[in-house]
């Protein structure tokens, strides 16, 4: 009944679809509160207290017919410039209002630059581990991704394998940093010797080949590192944002797409994002929401107790004798497993209520990921359940 | 740089586009004031006066980081569960909250069915005339818009036509009643007949053929006709709706879909819709606007206006000269094109400040589109362009 593609996506989401299963098989038989689910990334810190005072201005200042009424599939005018001025003071940088789009979240603003660009067969390039939709987005459009492994130590990427993937189909590279799932910041060498395989390699194709740079973790850095702009280093790059993690608001579904005006073929680009953003069927992003966000372009939720959690941790999961990347930033961290087999160990962690996504589902297995965007009590709390793993994996290695 | 298909689409789309650009630069020279632009379905009355009350309400009763922060992909329970319990009640129906999805608009649930049950090749049924995207909807997923041709004196569906249409590819069938571009409201004896054609087809093919109802005019209703329920009619049947008509909130992009319990393959569908609009990008809908709709669903905006609008349009219409079917719901009216080429009489329309779509950009040429969701003042004002332009097409005939 259900299309084949959809039989066989329906088979491969069954390995989260269960692990969701179980976190609620556990919390109805041990309690939410003994249960350390660490499987999800929704953030546990509240929207900042000035996002009500912003909505119900919004509410108070704005005819309902027009803020509740349909604009432009690109989204209010007034939204787009504050975003573009934002960036610019920010980044230096040169974007109008022509050239950002407001989108359902970051989710949205990949599947319009997809639906844009991709021809069927096309490649699309992620560094691995990567956000497990990537795939998802891709095929929607009958792309194809083509992964580069990482570096083993750093989990940065491995340029010189990077070097080797291109060929006259691809059209695209993404980049997630801070990364999900590994919490690493890609960066400036690294973003530069990307940048100039890319310039290398329109060269010697003769078309564009696209930066997708996916940036929902842009404020979320608990380092002096600062995450290089992209657009910055590479012409044809779309920024897709989401203020899902910045102003904790992943439900509302709001974020944007900046694309440069240096951009080769600007003007068609952006006629191409706007009829996509319309015709997958998201037509606009959701209006309140986007007069809300242009008030708080330069706010962020307090990102204090993901900077604990994570300090927590690193220092106590690397005590107990688990190898890990120190993150950077984002709310991830991606520490190796101890078994061979991450989809067992993760099973193991389970008989101590503790919730892991195995590595394999991030395209570079060997790891777990571990998302602490929950509370500092239920991190303390779950420490003691990581001793008792950590006791029953590393005594039977 | 952009994909194939959509080069394709953005040249389809330029005659909206430019028609718009036409409506800006004809603001720019008389005055909006003086410009009548039936051409868009943006409505003009405003929300229900409750929605800000109910906004308010859900902002001070909820905990923000659950409010504003990710849930199941379907939705909050609470909603769905609203929902279905409306349905139930308005239509002695048997929905749970186990078959409702909490989508982005009615566009989003269309994206939604399509990308769940269309293969490569797929063919799904339009009524012509119809609302364009539904070509772009089915397109996205590979699908083939066949077009069945209505009765030209009542502009329902011709069942005749109808029925030659299947063929082994016959996934899907569209209704939208009360329509778009028409205003026409299929009645009982034509869902009858159509109903009766699917499932014979299915019973000849032995597979399942679905009935996708786009009800986001539902309630717009302005004689006693009221649009048979389909799933009383039909079990195959997914119901897309969206409350940007009903509550004047099309920017607000929230609606659902409705799936009985006895679809075949209820769970296997239900599994694919949920992932479908996941990975399309939605993710899921927009998350207060989903406790706000959930508050107001028997409410309606005031609809007094469209009435007294459609009465007057009608009525000076046919008076001059235009022959239409009067329509019963939703806001728009397609009266026959007096010149042949139905763009060139739009042109002729211009000269008078008058905005209309060509029918021929609704798969039904030699008539127009009148969109009159707009303000009573616009309507009444109108009346002596028309005057002017039923004079020169009259007068040239």
């Amino acid at each position: 009944m259900i299309s084949a593609s959809m039989k066989e996506m329906l088979k491969g989401s069954s390995v989260i679809r269960a692990m969701f299963e179980e976190g609620r098989r556990l919390n109805a038989i041990y309690g939410e509160e003994n249960v350390f689910d660490f499987s999800l990334g929704n953030p546990s810190v509240p929207p900042p207290a000035e996002i009500e005072k912003v909505i119900n201005e919004v509410l108070r200042e704005e005819s309902p017919t027009v803020l509740h009424g349909y604009m432009s599939n690109m989204g209010y005018e007034s939204a787009r410039s504050a975003i573009a001025s934002a960036l610019n003071n920010e980044f230096g940088e040169n974007f109008t209002e022509a050239g950002i789009i407001m989108t359902v979240g970051a989710a949205g603003a990949l599947n319009t630059v997809f639906k844009t660009i991709l021809d069927p067969g096309d490649e699309v390039i992620v560094f691995a581990p990567f956000f497990t939709e990537y795939k998802n987005y891709v095929a929607n459009y009958c792309g194809r991704i083509i992964i580069s492994l990482p570096d083993p130590v750093t989990l940065a990427p491995d340029l010189k394998a990077f070097e080797t993937l291109f060929t006259e189909r691809t059209k695209a590279v993404i980049i997630n940093s801070p990364n999900n799932p590994t919490g690493v910041i890609y960066d400036e060498n690294t973003i530069k010797g990307i940048c100039g395989i890319l310039y290398a390699k329109q060269r010697q194709y003769g078309h564009e080949i696209y930066l997708v740079s996916d940036e929902p973790y842009r404020q979320l850095v608990y380092s002096d590192a600062k995450p290089p702009f992209l657009t910055k280093y590479y012409d044809n790059t779309f920024v897709a944002y989401s203020f899902s993690k910045t102003l904790s608001l992943p439900g509302e579904r709001i974020g944007y797409l900046a694309v440069p005006g240096r951009m080769s073929g600007f003007e068609e680009i952006m006629g191409g994002l706007t009829v996509a953003n319309r015709i997958l069927g998201f037509v606009n992003a959701p209006s309140l929401f986007q007069k809300v966000v242009a008030r708080c372009i330069n706010m962020c939720c307090d990102i204090s107790t993901y900077r604990r959690n994570r300090d927590v941790l690193y220092s106590e999961l690397t005590r107990l004798g688990f190898e890990c990347v120190k993150p950077e930033g984002a709310f991830y961290m991606y520490p190796k497993s101890p078994d061979a087999d991450d989809a067992r160990f993760c099973g193991t962690a389970k008989k101590y209520n503790i919730l892991l996504v195995p590595g394999s589902a991030f395209g570079y297995g060997g790891h777990f990921r571990l998302a602490y965007c929950t509370s500092r009590e239920k991190v303390e709390k779950s420490i003691a359940a990581f001793e008792k793993l950590a006791e029953d994996v590393f005594g039977r290695k």
